[in-house]
Formats: structure tokens, sequence, C-alpha cells
């Protein structure tokens, strides 16, 4: 394997053979931050990248649930990072050591048929969604990225890490699986059913296309403050009036033209699926453990469209010049800031969003 | 109201105050060819058409159970018709009496939101399919057409009525809901689960985009015969072995482009789910009564699209291009023809379509 | 023919037989406001709106210097007005006297093949631009709107009838025909060729779906001021320097990904077509009097997407929820406000656009 | 480098350091078929292909009149083949020494923005159209091929080499550029200018989606006799009558609803405006040289799109697919076939295509 010779430095050089910490899963329930040996290359189409900026995801919640059957006891947790490249193999064509990098939650193949057709989330050459999952993740000193030409963007100049970092998975996915597969068009009405960091996402995607109303559901009078704060123009507490009359009071009782699902229990996608109008779109977003019903029974003559999806991250150029150009604001997710060290009480605020208020916490090397 | 005078001949005259005789339905299990009053017009915007053949749809079957809701005693059924223009509104601008006209299942104000999205049956402004269900129908010897430019379209020359007659619902239905929803494409191999009617113009209409393969799935012999003929390239019968791991192994492990349902039960929406690859599409055109369960602990990854519907007729243009050019064989839809005395056996003949034969049975006034 | 009685009240009744005053064209350069023969119903579709407020548009001076060959002296001029219904025939559905309407520059008769697929600006059932065209226009105290129902929309609550004005024509022009033919996505590079009324509708309509970049290009200091009010990011006078080389230095080197053309002469064409990126699209707004010369020996490679256009209004309803939500700021448009009787002195205003800083000039009733 | 020992037999091993012989450019009018060294990996994405079976385009006709500026003096021309792999850079995934493979006429880098929207076409990474334009092509015994994982399909099963070797250019040419970027749908007429080998192919490509009427337009008897073969419903000789009336008869007085631009000249692609409907379209595949007259005066009320395009062969796998179903012959393409020391001869009978009655020459190893 043909390894480029980092350019010296204090941390960036001198790898192989190194250990370092990283916060590892050890069974339902059980994480440490902990030291661990440092990744290598094993195909000449990774690079190393040294973690500078990582944060928690909900799905990484599921993971210490036991919820994720690919997880591994041993396997580093965490699919979002900025970071610097510290190592690449021989194949890799667009980067260099040093370069600063953007590490998706998504890794692509780039030659299958998914791949071929931009559908990066559905890889079938050994990527999707990998890193925490199938193999080791981000939430480390340092990172294996698979496919690395295919699954890392430079980071422009004049952005900041965190706000970058929005990018790794949660606008991607507010926007492609949200915004995008819901069709959303200006001066549509669209409802967004959870009001966490991901349909806040999808708020903000939504506002992209200038929809004459954008209603926010959530039984957490904080999560709505927060919709309000991210583009919502309604709010509705879901546990204090019914949703569903609301909605139709809003839209002369027709129902929305987009209604996108951002919790993942059946009761919020029956919800979605009660909003939507006659022609309109239901945009599955949320993670679900469970079947839920469908009312084909009343659906079946409404001409209504229903999509599930993982992000492919095929938005992720567009996005990054919207944020480039001042278009999208994506430091508003991070709420709380630690460092690596903290790790364990980051995830303690990212669980307890409810008391913490926390939306996004980011864990970066240099603080 | 301003009422042409009919150009004289038996039939088209002195239409007031006459009466006719129709199919009615008098409660669930209970119908009569009986004396009843002729239609006269209504609104400046109706049409009176004398029915030259009509046919009877898998729907007059679940009205004749109780089904439809809308449906009541003393109604005239049915929604499909080849006639003749007897009398038209004052408003009506593209008839003329005399004129042969498709009658189409879906009416259309024209005007409202729907409307001037060519979402016709989704009327909002007293259209959507309304004859044989909200008023009198089209198994009769005269039907009162409500928005008549809208809802119809001038027989065209060198066509048989019977073939032509197929375009007032089967037709476009398949095409609309099954295979434009489901957005078939060269070379997509296609499951249409079902093989009655409705099944049977969706592989007719997915025939005309060119798929690779098309599969169809049923429990009946004599149904999966249909199918050949119609043009599937391979049947399965779910009686007979698992339709997963066949169609698995007919897509290299992959599933289906899109696969169309055809049958109006949970079990065989459940199965089209099942069958679909990621990234592709389930198109339910079945006409559901229970709700049905939806595997999102599966499916939210998968980047699928499900789509309902009825029947809109935009394509009804379209359709007749393409059965006056010869690239659509409409005709081999009518197995069995009859007289308008001969009713109540035609519904039985067609009631009866496992024992025989029966895909569409029509009844003619010259037989 | 059936009238509805008007309800009384001073303006609205006894109509016919009347007089009215109008701008009337009488051959290439001469115009006068004089009494004419009040308009009356010719068809049952008809109807008699009573103008309260209209506006000039470029295509008036166009018509003033006998460019528009259907254009007859003796016919009234305008084919945009907000008005109170008068009279409505018999086949009217959706107004009654006494209604407050928007008359589109658009008529369609809603059952030809181009009305059927919501391109009512290519109707060929007698509608399509016909006011102040093929037949009297708006710019006079009452019009004669053909096929009411589908070329009318209702006044909504709270908006003011001169931001509503700029829906007649202006608005869906500059979104249908520059901003949706263009495709312009959330993150792109959109220029505008022509900072004009219709330039400026296009660079509002753009902003509707965030693109990252507009750059509005024209040899008038003062219209490239009013882009930068409405919206765009960079203006490029093309009198001071190359359009070209600025705008291959902000892109990269690539070109845009939408060139817009709002002006009609040939090297603003093909500056637009010389702008764009490969993949990307070139929208032609503008009124062309001659040929352009498009250079297929460079772009037969550029996989570029070339589109012209009617305004077909299909976005009228869109634009209308924009504009009561407050998505859409119509009434910055309105540089200057006039009486009826100073129509002259109007149209010298809107003439002398360069001197006068006019956009739009509107006439009214009640001044 | 890494370089897999080829497996043995006469013609797949010890390449380096050998001659082979190739079709050489020689400047304008002079080419031989001489001896050359082999070609050798020169990136880790490369792989060295012996070719089986290459063709001559009329691209190649063009290159050798000197029209084609990056050709240089020494560069082997062709960029069609299917063959055998002898050598593959240590960074090649998906191909091993001795598979067979069809090598596209576009190379992807698969990083590029345009690669990752699948326009490889348009690839600013080192791909596109290279072989035998930059770099040195197929018509020889061996061919380097540069970023081979995405750049060759393996061969299937059962399809005859010259069939495939269809879906080097010529097919996905005809389809993507003609009948995707013309967006034929069901029931269109589509009109084709030119029937040659493009407009043929474009013919083909246009009967997957059972338009109800193709009309082939050349002037050359035996090319419309060609056109009938391939699936033309009516061909216009444009030498003896006047295509527009002609097609303006046909379709009502109408249009065509897609007209596909196949020869390269002005007066085809003028031909090919004028003849579109009012919202059609308007797909140039033709190679033009010099610049053309757009009609905008007449083009600009009437909603057509133009496109432009090279091919990104994006749809090769669907054509793989329909070809091994046996909904695409392509076969039938190939006239004439000769061994590779045929090569001259070749050349001449492709060049007098008018009295050969060449359509595709083929040159292959075995005969």
């Amino acid at each position: 394997m043909r390894v480029q010779a980092a350019g010296g430095g204090d941390a960036v050089t001198d790898l192989l053979g190194f250990t370092m910490k990283a916060l590892v899963y050890h069974g339902p329930g059980v994480k440490a931050w902990e030291v661990v040996a440092r990744p290598t290359l094993v195909a000449d189409t990774d690079a190393i990248v040294r973690v500078d900026t990582t944060t928690i995801c909900g799905t990484d919640l599921h993971i210490l649930k036991g919820d994720v059957p690919a997880m591994v006891d041993g396997r580093i947790i965490g699919h979002e990072a900025v970071g610097t490249v510290a190592e690449v193999g021989a194949a890799v064509q667009n980067m260099a050591v040093g370069d600063r990098v953007l590490v998706s939650c998504v890794s692509a193949c780039g030659a299958c048929r998914f791949c071929r057709e931009s559908r990066y989330g559905q890889c079938t050459g050994g990527g999707g969604w990998i890193l925490g999952n199938e193999i080791d993740g981000t939430q480390a000193e340092y990172v294996r990225v698979p496919f690395a030409d295919n699954s890392t963007y430079p980071v422009p100049a004049g952005v900041a890490d965190e706000a970058l970092l929005m990018l790794a998975d949660i606008l991607p996915t507010g926007y492609e699986v949200g915004v995008l597969n819901g069709g959303v068009r200006p001066g549509d009405v669209v409802a967004v059913v959870g009001a966490g960091p991901i349909g806040l996402s999808a708020i903000s995607g939504a506002r992209l296309f200038s929809p004459s109303m954008v209603i926010a559901i959530d039984m957490a009078a904080t999560r709505l403050e927060a919709a309000k704060q991210f583009g919502a123009d309604v709010v509705i507490n879901n546990r204090e009036q019914d949703p569903i009359a609301a909605v139709l009071e809003l839209t002369g009782g027709l129902g929305v033209d987009v209604a996108i699902e951002a919790v993942g229990v059946p009761a919020t996608f029956e919800l979605a699926a009660d909003l939507v109008r006659p022609v309109g779109r239901v945009a599955n977003i949320g993670v679900h453990g469970e079947p839920v019903t469908l009312h084909l029974e009343r659906l079946w003559t409404r001409d209504v469209t229903i999509t599930t999806g993982l992000v492919d991250t095929y938005s992720t150029p567009t996005l990054l010049r919207l944020l480039t150009s001042g278009q999208l604001d994506a430091q508003r997710f991070v709420t709380h800031r630690f460092g690596f060290d903290d790790f364990i009480r980051a995830y303690d605020v990212f669980a307890r969003a409810g008391e913490t208020g926390a939306l996004k916490v980011t864990l970066s090397r240099d603080i």
C-alpha cells in the first residue's frame, strides 16, 4: 500500500502503530471514551482523517439502546465529522494529506447501480451508512473513511466547522428525505410532525422553497418554540389540541400539501397521513421500529404519494453552496459545545434534550 | 332552459316526459332492469346521451354488496358508456345533438383547483366519480351527463364502440393509477399483483413503455393465462409458489422496479410492498375496504414511493390516439356481449368470472 | 340571453345602451381616451366587469408602434385589470354581480387540448391572449371578459388592488416563462438579462427558490439599482464591463445554472446563451421581432435546454397564495398612480421609464 | 504500479514492450493501419483491453476531414469496442483480466460535479469523450481505457458482440440525446430529421415509448427505406415534397410533439424547429459546425423546448436490459463485417454509405 508521508507537525504525523481515544459501544446501554488502536488504511480508496469536530446523532442513542443490529461490542460510534486528512490510499485522487474535509454519514463506492443514480445511501458496493454502524465511526480522534473521494467534501473557505458539520447528516436528511421527497413547492402548506433536530432541519429545508405556511406539530413546548425560531409559521401542541382539526381549519378543510414525518412511531406516521390533502404527499423521515397502519380504505381514492428514504447526500454540494451564500443558517442547530474528554457528559446533555434544550451538541479537539 | 330540438328519427326525439328502462339498485343484493323516467336536463352544462353500449365494472359488484355509501335505493348503476347525444344544455359548447360520444366515468367541473390541475377525479365543483354513484348512471337507455363538455369525448372514426368503451374507465385507470403513478420506464421489471380486468389493463399500459419483464401474480390459472395473452412475460400462481422468492430469483435478489397492486385486499398490498426493490415504486389501484399494514420498520430505509389514486381520465386523449393508431388493443377485453334486455344475465356472467372466463361484458342497444 | 339583474347602486346598474370612456388605438402612434359604447354580453360564458384599476404593459407600447398584427383601428388596448362584476352570462357558474375579480391577461376556453393541460396561453378554443389584442381590452371603464369562469380570480381579502393587479400578467410571466421554464432550484446561480419590469419579475420569482446568487445584467444604472432592490445579489452594467467575463469569474469559469432573457433583441438572447453552463437552461421571456443566431457549433455538446413561452397563468393560484401569505411583495412594482382621466399622461410617464423611473403605472377609477 | 499477471494464452500475455497494429490519423485525409507500440497502464484506474470488435463512427469521418481540433497526427482513432481485459491498474475494483467488456465512448472520472449527476459526457475530471480524440482510441488491437470501472460494462451472456457494440455510442446517443431529451411519450407524433445511423437509432429509441406515429425525413430513398425497417410509420423525401406541409397535413395542422434533428446542418435544425407544435420539443443530436438561425420572432410565443447534448451513457444499463430481454434489436444496424486487416476497405465502404447501403460496419479480430 502506498501511503503519502504526512507533512510533519504535532498531530498528523507518525500514525501507524499508535493509539487514540474513541467512544466505544460495549453492548446495550454501555459506552466508554477509551484508548483504542488508531485506524490504518485497509483499501487503496481509504483515507484516514483526524477528527476536529464531531457530533452525536439521535441514531446514536438508538444504537446505545441496542436497536441497530449491525452494531457490535467494541465498535466506535459516530457518522459525522469535520477533520483533517492524515493519510490517503494509493487510489485516492481528490485529496491530499493536510486537506480539511467534511466526512459524510454516507460512503459511496461510486460504481454500483445505485451510486450511478446518485442513490449513495443504497450503495451495494460496500458503501451506504457504514460509519459507526458496520465499521468504526467518527466519535474518535481518527477515523478511516472508505471510498474517500466519493464520501468527503472539501471544507469551503469562511465556514465554521460546527456549521459545516450539520451537513454531514442532519441537513441533507431533512432536505432530501423530507423536503425533496415531499416535493415542496412555492406556496405550499407544509406540516412537519416532530420538531426535534430532524424536524427542524426539514423546516429549514422547506423554507428554501417559499411555502405559504409551515405548521410544526409536537408535544413539547420547548421544541415548538425552537420550531418558531427555525421558521414555522404556526405551531400545534398535539397534547393540547386536536392537530387534525387544527390543520383542517388552517387549510379551509382541505389538508396540507405536504406532510413530513420526523418522529418514527406509528402514531405520528398515521397523523401525517391524516393531515394530507388529496393529491398531496407524505414524506417519512422517521426511523421506525415497528409496522404502521396505512388507512388505504380512506386513502385509495385520494391520489396521495408516500415516500421513505435514507439520506443519499446527493444534495450536499447544493447545501454547501447555500451555506456559503448565506441562504442556510446551519450554526443555529448547535446549542452545546464540548471537548473530546467531555464525551460522556455530552451524551448525557443530548439524551436529556427535553430538559437541556439541546438540539445538536458538538465535540471538538480544540476545546 | 334552452333545449336543442332533436333532429327527428325514432330514438332521439320527443324525450321529455317519456320513460325508459334501466338497471336500478334496490339495496344490498337487489337490482332490476325496470321502467323508470327518462332523465332531463338539470343544469345548462348537462347533456342527455342515449346509451348505445355500456358495460359492468367490478365496482358495480361492490355497489350491489352495499359497500358504496353514496349509493341509495332507486338509483341507476353504471359509469361507462358510448352513446349518441340526444339533448344539450344551453351552455354546452362542444357537442351537438346526434354526435356520438364516449361518456367517461369521471365528470369534471373544469374550474375547481383540482380540475385546473387535470385531477378531475378529485373535482370539488360537483364532478368526480358521480355517475352511478351520487347520481343516476349509464346502465340505462338514456343518461344525464353533467359538465358534458369536460366529461365526454367524440367517437373517433374507425373505432368499434366496444373497444372505445374500454376507455371509459378500465384503460385510463390501469394506465394512470398503475403505470404512470408507478413511473414505469423502458427496461423496468414490473410486477402486477392481480390479473383481473384492472390488472390486465395495467399490463397493457405497462407494455407501452417497453419494460424488460412483466410479472403477473394471481391465484387463478385462467387469469394468469389471460395475463400471458395481454403481455405478461412471467406468471406466478401464488397459491402454488412463494411469489417473493420467485421474484427475487427473477431479479437477482433485487426486487422489481415497479409493483402494481390490482386487487384491493391487505395481503396483496403487503405483497406488492414486499416485492419492490430499493428506490422502487408501489402503485395501488385496488379498491380497499380496510386498513393495511405498512412495514415501515423495513421500508423506512429503502427509498420507496407508494401511490394511491382514483382515475382522473387526463390520459384519455392519449389513449384515444393510441387506440386509433393501433398501439393499444382494447377490444380483447370484451369476452361476452349482450342486449339490454339480458342485463341480469350479463351481471351473472360477469360476477362468476372465475367460471365463465369473463373479462369485460358489454351490453348494447343493437344486439 | 339570461342576464342577472344588477343589485342597484351608482355604478353597476343600467348598463345596457350606455357609453363609457376607453383608451382606443387608432393606428400606429395614435391613441385617445374617448367615449365609446359600453360592452355587452356576447356569449353565455362572458362577464362584463367594471374596471376599478388597470395598468399599462410594455406590450401595449409595442401595439402603439404598430407591431402587433391582430390589433386594428378602433380597438381598446389593455389586458390587465382588477374590477367588479357588472353582468354575467347564463353559463357563468362561479361569480355573481358585485363580486370583485382579477381579470387575467389570458382567457381560457377550458376544454381544448391545451386548456386541458393547463396551457391556457395556447388555447385553441377562442381564448389565449385576446384582451386588448383580438378583442377590446381593459383600459376602459368596462370590459367584456370571455370564458369568465376560467379567466378571472376572486379578489382575496386583505390584498390591495394595485398589488393584485401585478398578478394579471407580469408576475406569472416572470414566474412561469422565466423561473419555472428555467427550472431554478435552491443553490443555483441565476442570470437575468434585462432589468425592466419583466426582468424584475423574474428576479422576484427566482428568489422564491433560494438561489445562491442572482446576477442582473442591464445597460441602465437605474434599472440595475431597481434590480438590487428586488433581490439581485450582483449587478453588471454591460455598457461598462464584459458580462461574459464577469459571469465566468463569478462562477469559477463554469457559467450560470439558469439564464433568463427579458429584453427581446438578438444580442440579449445570444448573451444569455453564452452565459449558461453545461447542462444549464436558457429561458426566453423577451418578445422578439426578428430571428436570432443560435451557436449550435458551440452548444451542441453542452447539454443545454432553451425554452420559450407565452404566459399560461396556471401559476396564478400559487402566486395568490404567496401574495396573501406575504412571501411575494407585488406592490413594490407600482411607482406611479393615476386616475382614468390621466391616461394619456400615464402612457407618457411609462414610455419614458428611463427618465421617470417608472416600473408599473396604475390607473384607478377612484383617484 | 501493481499489474495483475495475465492468465496465459496467446493474446493476452506478455504485453509490455510489445507492438500492435492500429488505425492511426496522420493529418487531414491521411490514415494508416500500421504498427505502433502497445498501450501500457498510466494511472491506477486504467485498464488495458484487447479489442475483439470495433466499428467506425460518423464522427471518425469528421476527424479525418480535420474537423476535430483535439486530434493530432499519430493518434489512434475510434471510441467504440467490445473486448477482453488484458491488464488492470491497482485501483480498478470491478473487473479482472480475462473479463469481457463493452468499452463506452464516454469515460467518467466518477467524482466531478457532472459525474455525480450522471452527466459523464461533461466530465471535468479527465473523462468525457477522450478515446480517439484526446487520447488513443479503440481502432487497434489494444486500447488503454481510463477510469475503467466507470467506463466499461460487463458483456452479458447470450448477446452477440456486434449487437452489444451498438451500445458503445450510437444507441445511447439516439436514446438519451434524441428520445429522452425530446421527452417522447406514448401517443406522441415524433419526426426524425435525418435517417442515417443516428436517426435510425433515434427511431429505435422512440419506439420504446409507443408513439402513435414516427415520421422520418431524409433526401435519400435508401435511408428512408431503412427508416421504414427501423419503425418509421411515414417517410418523407424532402427532395420531393415540402416536409412542413406534409407534416402539418399528417397532424391536423398542429405539428409534431417531438422533432429530433439527426443531421447537423442549419437547414435541418431549422426544419425541425418549424415542424414542432406549440408546447413541443426539439432535440438536437446533430454535430454542428456553424451557427443556425432560430426564429424566435415566431417561436417566442409557442412554449417550445430545444435541447442539445453529448451522450452521457447514463442509459447504458437500461439499454443492456432491453437488449438482453429482446426489446431492442441492435444487430440490424450492422450491414458489413470486416477483419482488422481490412480496415482501410471498411472505411471506404462506410464513407460511401450512399452507394454501399452501409449503416454500421464492424471490424473483428476473429474474421
